[in-house]
């Protein structure tokens, strides 16, 4: 069966976004640096249609993470905007303008009904308001066999851990301190739910941490 | 100068203690599960005055945290026993029986004064009321040119990262939650002053992080 597969960036004291999150500051304060180990990477970059670049040890963990996958997952926070109700009159449209770098299906969790939004090169935005378990069995069918990416944000995260449904984990470690904000663990208890860590890869500027249930 | 080297257990979820502390349990519940890693170590079981064991990565670690070592400076908890006034007729001896493995000055973190215990093998608890940075100042004339080593708990390692008095932090990064509990950078904020990330070790079941701060 097909994998859902977590992986985001998280802050040495747990943090995957920052505090006072808005559309100016979609990661909070401070929460670029989460991510500034991967803006450099060629591979990071091809997707998001950018040149050049360059090539370390976080390279293969990127083309991997973005190998076989058929659909996404992500919390409505992450497809973001503003809270509450869709403005009736001019939708929000996510953060990746007229052609996002997913080119698949991803589905929205959400508490506010909406049409899909179809978007260039294969991109289409589906609306689920019936929980973690239906964007789930949704995302499953789409993906056509292939894995299914669950991209964030925090909230999206702790209830598919919580819930023992995520069957890989990658931790994109960044050195640093946010001191507030998001916590990815927050809620989730002690449980793992079998996650157990796999492989390590060291990087100049991040700690890549894989895990995976062993197979049975 | 010597320096103030930091090393400490730390979850995947940012605890170095679990929740509910107690005599009968020092670490919390589940926190032995951060120890996990080092307790089979020959490296580990030799200072513990135990035969046998294992080599792997993670032993290299292990003996260049002990080596070079002058003094120690740890918290009132770590050195444990029960909160508030020491017990006039029966004091607290810590953990460690009547030969602690640390066979040099150990300095204590503590608002309750107290005559330095003398243990056997070279292991001396001086109890500083003074503040962390007169508790500094003492085990580096103790240390005689060498280094000391915070060994923690989380409230004495809080107070010198936030206070920029760490020169070298290794977290031990248990892969595991503990969901609960003390969190080693609980008030220290967004700064680690300086400290960067200038060496991982991948171990089987711990991933070892090494701070330091950039040579000027």
């Amino acid at each position: 069966m097909s994998k859902l597969r977590l992986k985001i960036s998280m802050s040495l004291d747990g943090f995957v976004a920052g505090p006072h999150q808005s559309p100016e500051n979609p990661l909070g304060i401070g929460g670029t640096r989460l991510h500034e180990w991967v803006v450099p990477l060629t591979a990071w970059r091809a997707v998001h249609g950018l040149e050049g670049g360059e090539v370390n040890a976080s390279s293969r963990v990127v083309e991997e993470s973005t190998a076989n996958i058929g659909a996404t997952v992500m919390g409505r926070n992450m497809f973001g905007g503003h809270p509450g109700a869709w403005d009736a009159r001019d939708p929000w449209k996510g953060w990746w303008g007229t052609n996002p770098p997913f080119h698949h299906p991803v589905f929205v969790l959400t508490h506010h009904a909406r049409e899909p939004l179809v978007l260039e090169g294969g991109t289409t935005f589906t609306f689920v308001t019936g929980g973690i378990e239906d964007a789930l069995q949704q995302a499953r069918r789409a993906a056509g066999g292939k894995d299914i990416s669950l991209a964030g944000g925090a909230k999206a995260a702790q209830q598919y851990l919580a819930a023992g449904l995520v069957d890989e984990m990658e931790i994109h470690l960044a050195p640093t301190l946010l001191g507030a904000g998001e916590r990815l663990f927050d809620g989730v208890g002690d449980d793992l739910h079998g996650l157990t860590l796999v492989r390590t890869v060291a990087a100049p500027t991040v700690t890549h941490l894989k895990f995976a249930r062993p197979k049975s």
